[in-house]
Order: C-alpha cells, then sequence, then structure tokens
C-alpha cells in the first residue's frame, strides 16, 4: 500500500488542501504530528488507526510507517505545515524507499509564507522585498546559524522555530551588520484562534516577545513595516 | 463587501486549499491568472462574473478588484501558487485598503516547495540543507541578484520565473565561487500532466533545460541529489 505525506497546513483546518483533506477521510492508518487540528484529526474514519507522533522517536515513526503499509493500511502521514519544509518529510520518504514502499507528497500551506500574511505581512512586496531566506533557530543538525551570510542577505528572513534562540539571532544579525532597527514581527499559533502576534525593531524583539509561547515564526525585514496598513484587526491579538 | 486573495497551488486543482475552493465556488465575481487550471475556473458558479487577468494591467486590476467590491459583488482573486511569494498580492491589498474596501488572504501551496517535491525533492533534508534562499529570475523591480549573496548563501535556492535567464544566473553564481558541478533541477508545468524535470550540474544546466517551456522552476543545491532516490516514475517526464 501507499503512504501518503501529506501537508496539514499552518494551523487552520480550512487551510489543508482538497488533496490533503480527502486522503485523512479514507485513511486506514493516520499518523499525525502534535501541530494538526483536532479538528482535522476528526474528519479520519470512524474505525482508523490513529497515532499521536509526539508520542515516538522519528526511528520509531519511520519504522511504523513501514510496518503499517507491509499490514496493507492505507496510511496517511498528516504534519504540521509542508513536510518538505523544515518537515523531516524527506527522512521518511527515504526510510520507505529503501523498505520498498510506495509514497506519495502531498503539499500543504507552508507556514513560511501564511504565517506572516496572517499578521498582515507579505513576505515579498515589489519595492521593498524581491528575496526570502528561511531557516531554522532549532536546526536538527546542532549547527550555528551562518549570521555573517544572513544578515549580508538582502531581503526578507523567515526563521522556523527561532522563538527560544531569538536573543541570540537578534544579537548575531546586529553584530553582523543587519540594521538594529530592521522591523522585525514574531507570530505565534498563526491562523487560530490563540495567534498572538509581537513587533518590535531588531534590537528589541526578544524582549518585547519574551510573553510568546511555540510555534511562532520570527520574521525579518522591511516587509513587516506594511502590516501598519495590511493588519486585519479582527486577527490581531 | 470583501475581495479574498486567494492562492490557487502550484498546479494541480487537488492543491488548492478547502477554504479557497469554498470561496471559488461562491463567489459572485472570480479573477484569476493565467496559471490558475480550468478546472477551477470551472468550479465558479454558472452564473459568476469570470475576469481572466492578463487580459489587463496590474494597475487595471487593482481597480477592477475595488469597482466590483463597490458593488456589492463578493470578488475571489484566484492567483497561482501564494498570494504573498511573489504573487503581488501584497499590491492590490494595499489598493483595497486604500480604497476602504475589506479583504482577507488565504494562503496557497506555493510553488517554492511544491514544485520541486513534485521532482522528488526536499527543498530542506536533514544533513544536506537547512536553509532555502528563495529569489525571483525576472524581478518586477528590473534589479540584478546579488549573486556574491546567493553564492555564498547555503543550503537550496530556489529561483522563480528564472528560465529565460538561466543561462546569467548560472554564470553568476559560479563567478562569485558557487561550485559548478551543484546539481541543479528545472521543473516546467509542475504537478500537472505536462511536468518536465530536467537535471544537470550548475555549468551545464542552461543547455540541458533549453527546450523547457515557462512556467518553470529552477532549485540549486544538493537536495537535487536526493531525486535519484525520491522521484516518483510515474510523474517523470
Amino acid at each position: 500500500m501507499t503512504v501518503h505525506l501529506v501537508g496539514a497546513g499552518p494551523g487552520d483546518p480550512g487551510l489543508i488542501t482538497v488533496r490533503g483533506l480527502e486522503l485523512v477521510r479514507t485513511a486506514d492508518v493516520l499518523v499525525y504530528d502534535r501541530l494538526v487540528s483536532d479538528e482535522l484529526v476528526a474528519e479520519a474514519r470512524g474505525d482508523a488507526i490513529l497515532v499521536p507522533r509526539d508520542a515516538h522517536e522519528q526511528e520509531e515513526i519511520n519504522a511504523l510507517l513501514v510496518a503499517l503499509a507491509r499490514q496493507g493500511y492505507e496510511v496517511v502521514r498528516l504534519k504540521g505545515g509542508d513536510p518538505f519544509v523544515f518537515g523531516r518529510g524527506g527522512e521518511e520518504a527515504l526510510a520507505l524507499v529503501d523498505a520498498g514502499i510506495e509514497f506519495e507528497v502531498v503539499p500543504g500551506v507552508s507556514s513560511l509564507a501564511a504565517v506572516p500574511a496572517a499578521a498582515g505581512i507579505p513576505v515579498t512586496h515589489r519595492g521593498v522585498s524581491a528575496q526570502v531566506t528561511i531557516v531554522s533557530g532549532h536546526s536538527a543538525d546542532g549547527e550555528e546559524l551562518d549570521y555573517e551570510a544572513l544578515a549580508r542577505a538582502g531581503g526578507t528572513l523567515v526563521v522556523f522555530m527561532g522563538l527560544r534562540r531569538l536573543a541570540a539571532i537578534a544579537a548575531g544579525l546586529i553584530a553582523h551588520g543587519r540594521d538594529a532597527h530592521t522591523p522585525v514581527a514574531v507570530v505565534a499559533a498563526a491562523t487560530t484562534p490563540r495567534e498572538q502576534v509581537v513587533t518590535a525593531p531588531l534590537h528589541a524583539i526578544a524582549e518585547a516577545a519574551a510573553g510568546l509561547q511555540s510555534p511562532a515564526l520570527v520574521v525579518v525585514g522591511d516587509v513587516v513595516g506594511l502590516r501598519e496598513r495590511l493588519r486585519r484587526p479582527a486577527l490581531v491579538a
């Protein structure tokens, strides 16, 4: 049988794709991340096997996907955002390939643009930013970020999982030449009723965002200034 | 009334969001890009007003969105990919704000990860790439790309609308120090039946991709090497 690696989108259950929802509704097995909304999990069949991913290590999940597919089950692996943007979908896909299991990737709406959008921030905008750089603040490889290159890159910087290391990230960017007054937004729980947005200049953002909780996305760059005009009051904390 | 700026996703009509499809089905007016699939346009109500965007300049579209909303119509502006990732959604949103018209952004699956995914390429992968840089090869601002910074950036480089300038882009990256043997993929018409994928080292990609047609996405980086293991034969040209 096939394992479908499906992106659930940034939080709002209406932001899964049509194809993704079809697969969730017909799956024999649904393996889902903590960040996937309860409403999407509730779309699974009443007799579907439900596996919360966070109860297991990544290696265990890889082995479980293989074992369940070999049992003849149609498996949906539902991941927050997009499976291939800091989603470790490639690792799961390789495990399936190595085991001779067919897989399909159904992309999802990544947080990288949807989360800033929810806060009234387009990551690209004519005359303001024609480039986006995406990094993870909590690298699975444990490597330090290349602040020199990031400070030099033009346009918008989006940091996934950057909340806990926000003070170090801001300091690193400023130390390597990024303007300390560059506007920054931190957006937590975007597209859900618990959404919160904090904005401040780069030098002050760590303190300003101290009260927020993960998951949160950090957006650095002049596009953040567009929020003043594009924000939707109904969505602002 | 409200103007909904909706992302249609990368091509396959099943990759629009559930919320986006609901809006397309109920809209009074559907203003759609050339890259939006016929199947999605066919989901509009039989009595909906259909406006192909490519018949109009951007300024005209902005004015049309305002005028139609003022007439009391519920307007859906359906854009390929995501409205805020090289989609000029911010410009349309500002025109609406300036006219006092309510708007909503419904994000879409951006080509930036979905198009490489269709070719078996994850833009991030543990131990291979923990960073993605996104630029447009055909900048609306007409600026030259900063090849020095791009050659220096780690991880994966994704170029939107880069096909026509591919030779110049490859030469610029190599001239500023990017390894001429870096693997590159060009993916045209991704997630549609006309999908085509060409891979070659950076120094040879322009010649190898000469026969492809827009829309195409260029992916530069070691993640391209994962395609050999992750490609799905059924999708390969």
